[in-house]
């Protein structure tokens, strides 16, 4: 038996007090590609990307401009913002240091993302500074980003928890985010970057950036699926009036930092959701069921998307 | 690197308005192994169940007095009550029909469930009669177990959609979920059998079940994780008022209705959440990871629980 005459988009039902509309910011091929082990040619970074904003996504982050020393899967940063036409400011890039900023720059980028680390252990294994030095960089980024006249969005890292110091305060949290809004990032986006916080934990975190003037309108939320709770955390986050959420087109991506292969929030799962609850996106579900079967495919790996899998 | 600092379970942080405690109904040895193709070693089945049991589950599913021409995996229903001691109370047992229901009390059982389709053409397909058919087969059923003592619970299917006949009208399902409690069920649970329901959608059913007179202490939520939105339909659930929901250890148990292996939610996942929440339930989540490794490892695959793959 197979499924025959179910419709291929859920039942509507809104709920009270959720926004109408949300914007759904696509990491596949920076978030995603870079937790990878394969290495996609650079043409089909180009077709992803294309199709991703094809199919009705504002915003999909192009690459990063780290250094192909770190991160190979992204050495050909330049070359993908070159195949992607004139216009760059649906696709940001994230720049992880001026270094970075000067190559985007270079490249044409219009709009690009600086990142921290919400705990000091993060900050030094993975940018090998302290947290403070780590952010005065990312704020030094911003400035030099904004006065070439770019958009500058930012990261914050491991908001829900953290592999090496466990719990991660709140309050914490909210200084770097407030920081980083200071520097002039017109939003943060929190990352629950192993994936252990729950649903109320959501709605707390952004209390806590309200109560330090970090107004909901700057917050995205960023989830891991790697416990399962990323959907739940979107609802929640919705009933605390967040408005963006960022998602990667076929789940691609890994956590490297627990034994399990799951990793960013498949954006065909958060569009079901939102469909379901009546919640305009603007983006056509079929096509990023396409574009992410695609990559999947590319990468060798069964889509990591319940409902691609399902509408497979 | 690996998650080195991170507590084996999530920050508490309670959400306004939440039940503080809840019921986990365990359905792995019975929805879940029937419809997996592998057939378990009934002292495995026994096994599994006491582990459940011993891991705090107030109610695990044991099995199903359906026809082992049908479900073969499940034929060695007597034996394995057989194993399961002289209480009988948290292993409730699936009985389809009067057949099901005598062999039941001849093996002892003292608490049975019953099922009926929300939908026509499901009811036709898989119980080979008309929804008013099987709901007064159902109801029949019910009061003979009564009769005889025991408690009885009632399962729809079909609850948020029907794969051949798309939408299903929530009044249809209430009106189905009262016929049951009128039957003399303690309580209904809500299958969404193919997974396509989401938040908005819950939150209205379980609202439209209060309409006709079925109160939110009758209502259990059971959810396929199909198209990824168990959890989050569990976070729309407590917020209706919903104090028990429906689980797999493990997520064993597929979806035969749609392309995909995705079952039921997986009882670690849920007991994330709800702990996550602060929410009681009384179960230690590192047992339900044993017994659920166990039983997939006898399966031949991956646990289909997310926090069991990446405790694990």
């Amino acid at each position: 038996m197979s499924v025959t005459a179910w419709p291929v988009l859920p039942a509507t039902h809104p709920e009270a007090g959720l926004p109408t509309s949300v914007s759904v910011y696509e990491v596949g091929a920076r978030d995603g590609l870079q937790a990878e082990i394969g290495i996609v040619a650079t043409e089909e970074k180009i077709r992803f990307l294309l199709a991703l904003r094809d199919a009705g996504l504002r915003t999909v982050e192009a690459t990063s401009f780290v250094s192909p020393r770190w991160v190979p899967q992204l050495a050909d940063a330049a070359e993908v913002l070159a195949g992607l036409g004139d216009d760059l400011a649906p696709y940001p890039v994230l720049v992880p240091n001026q270094r970075g900023l000067e190559r985007a720059l270079e490249a044409g980028a219009t709009a690009v993302a600086v990142f921290v680390s919400a705990t000091e252990t993060f900050a030094q294994r993975n940018l090998n500074m302290t947290r403070g030095q780590a952010l005065e960089a990312a704020q030094s980024v911003a400035a030099s980003a904004l006065d070439a006249g770019l958009t500058v969005r930012g990261y914050v890292s491991m908001c829900f928890g953290d592999p090496w110091e466990g719990r991660v305060a709140p309050q914490a949290v909210a200084e770097v985010s407030r920081s980083l809004i200071d520097a002039g990032a017109y939003e943060v986006s929190l990352g629950d970057t192993i994936g252990v916080g729950t649903a109320g934990h959501v709605r707390h975190l952004v209390d806590v950036h309200r109560a330090h003037d970090v107004p909901v309108d700057s917050v995205a939320l960023h989830f891991h699926d790697t416990y399962g709770q990323a959907l739940a955390n979107v609802h929640a986050g919705l009933q605390a009036g967040v408005r963006c959420f960022d998602a990667s087109a076929g789940g691609i991506g890994g956590c490297p930092f627990a034994g399990t292969a799951t990793g960013n929030l498949a954006t065909e799962d958060l569009l079901w959701m939102l469909t379901g609850l009546g919640i305009e996106t603007g983006v056509d579900l079929a096509q990023v069921v396409a574009a992410g079967a695609r990559m999947t495919s590319l990468l060798g790996k069964p889509t990591q998307s319940r409902v691609a899998a399902a509408l497979g």
